[in-house]
């Protein structure tokens, strides 16, 4: 089944466009990892956070390429760039009323 | 711009699988508004919670699907299954890893 994360990162005062090209870096591997949409983006109401929301083919796919060593590295790259603040939420799609038939 | 909506409804106690049907229902205009996703569902650490996560055009986009009278219907529908709380954050599309190609 499909799954959603929708995710708020914040950032150290002044790295947020960092952090936002760290995440837009291509990663090759992701799509093969179960990865269908990773949108990465900024609100300017919120200067100090990156907002993403990103489909996986599954839950597991998900937890899974966390443990990739690309996924990894990029992840300790990005440590020096955030907050330490982080929130969001996490679902199992059910449907779309763009694909739905009725 | 590519524009981001994320979101968390809540759902009067025992009609969140009736909100999601809802949700689901074929939006026959929705493309032609600029919806370019929009994915519903549930998580059961959270059963009084629908969850959306949306990609408009636009942001003026999507405030303008607001206004079409098939959207204002289905709101007013809605209205009796919602508890009034309401969650989740916006934003504006910078990039994806799975787009770039640096």
């Amino acid at each position: 089944m499909t799954f959603a994360n929708a995710g708020t990162l914040g950032a150290v005062p002044g790295r947020r466009d960092e952090l936002v090209a760290h995440l837009t870096r291509r990663g090759p591997r992701l799509a093969d990892a179960g990865c269908l949409l990773y949108e990465v983006g900024v609100n300017d109401d919120e200067p100090d956070t990156v907002f993403v929301v990103e489909l996986w083919t599954s839950a597991g796919a998900h937890r899974a390429s966390l443990e990739l060593p690309e996924v990894q590295q990029a992840i300790a790259e990005a440590r020096p760039m955030l907050s330490g603040q982080f929130g969001g939420f996490r679902f199992e799609v059910v449907g779309s009323p763009l694909r739905a038939t009725t």
